[in-house]
């Protein structure tokens, strides 16, 4: 299993309908090129990803940001339970290979913050824009749907 | 000392002449103030920021990431030794009440994410401009120099 | 893969022969019981007790305390990077639903601790006795053997 | 204040009166000494120990392990927000310069085997005792009062 790739999928707990498909899709590619998912084990974008990704026989790693394994969504099949809060986004990350982002909130914000400042690459899906100085950062690099983002994701680790 | 108001400077740990003279500034308004610096503890933003603050008199306290309180700038005087590495962003940004952001890379956009996760207000000076769907992010409340920085996040408390 | 039980493995990453004889038997025999192994990832009773589970064609997990998926042993199947040091000890602990500890130094007696303040039942193998005031403590479950080890961790859940 | 010498004390957050008064005493006596006095933020030992630098003139930090300053007691003056719950204790520990251990449950276990692990010096007042193969662990050095221990404590900077 050492030469299988981790592959983190972030987005918000709480997201929309038309970012869960993209998530459950997102999952589902993952498990057909062999690679393991990891996420942050709640629900929204974590939840679907993790649907995705079971219902085509792939593994799914939660890193639990509570105090019980029970907080994971039903699709996680290895529950890492850290009690850290949102200082475990920071494992979601370092665990991963490559980041793919799906929309997103504050916390998906900390999570490319700390993707990009590691050098893992972050692929994204009607996720944040970034600009310095009136100019855009190009470092998330975006992917036009989810096939798309797993082939990039894969293919930059 | 339980009414005093910690505020967190945050930007990166090597940074430009400019944004140290802005950090500078930034320290010893806070000092003037009667509030308490937190920070990562390290070099350029941080490094300036704690010592503007401790010229002015102020109370400096750095969230280090390492392992060895000898890490700390020479202008932190509560050195706390974590060994988390990037996870001490979190506790840098739930330590304060309000968080001053100047200029920034990458570390300083994920602690950016964990304050306003958290609900506590940023400030910013230079630093990151946030898009979601090509629309501007209005979160960060953009300060025109040191002195308006200090005064805002003040008053946001 | 949800009613799997999740043991820990605690132990020296610096072990004597017996205890890697006694680890590996240990993870052989979680193996067979299905139960998912997880441990700190890195060598000595860890090593050990991965490569028993391995062998027997069981699953394992190394909460890694560094920086990089190959500071693990090479018989960890998932490493969770989490560049935490020692704090991971606690999510060593937490991920699992019961604790094996083999002999074991002093990062072995912080996990103990954990474990107990967290209700989570410790068995153990030549590892630490405890006393208060000069009489024993009976937290520790002691086992005579890996197999004895086992079956009570599991019976314990 | 960087020649300052910090000094955690670490106990039960529910401790007995007799904990309770050598708790205050051990915090009277690092104010004396100029030491700054570290703990885990809470009650029963901790509260003591704060109460007694307070009155004394000392400095307190309190690292929470919560999500609010308003969880520390009212001796704390600085107030460390972590959210991490018990991997807090790491901290504390990494943090003083020696630690002072008054009674105490699983939690001060726990941090007494981070500080041993660190090479941190350990100074015990009805603490746990600690033996491998039946024979005791002489790494807890005994102290027979607060006075005494604070006296070692700060010898062994």
């Amino acid at each position: 299993m050492d030469k299988k790739k981790f592959i983190a999928v972030i987005g918000s707990g709480d997201c929309s309908p038309q970012e869960a498909r993209l998530a459950e899709e997102v999952g589902k590619e993952l498990a057909r090129h062999g690679a393991i998912l990891v996420c942050g084990g709640l629900g929204g974008v974590m939840a679907a990803a993790c649907r995705g990704a079971t219902l085509a026989g792939g593994l799914t790693i939660g890193i639990l940001p509570g105090d019980s394994r029970r907080s994971a969504n039903p699709y996680v099949q290895i529950p890492i339970v850290t009690n850290l809060g949102e200082a475990r986004n920071v494992i979601v990350v370092k665990t991963a290979q490559a980041v793919i982002a799906i929309g997103g909130g504050y916390g998906t914000l900390s999570e490319i913050g700390h993707a990009l400042k590691n050098n893992i690459p972050v692929v994204g899906l009607n996720t944040w824009q970034l600009f310095r100085d009136g100019i855009p950062e190009a470092s998330i690099i975006t992917a036009k749907d989810p096939s798309d983002a797993v082939h990039k994701a894969i293919s930059l680790i």
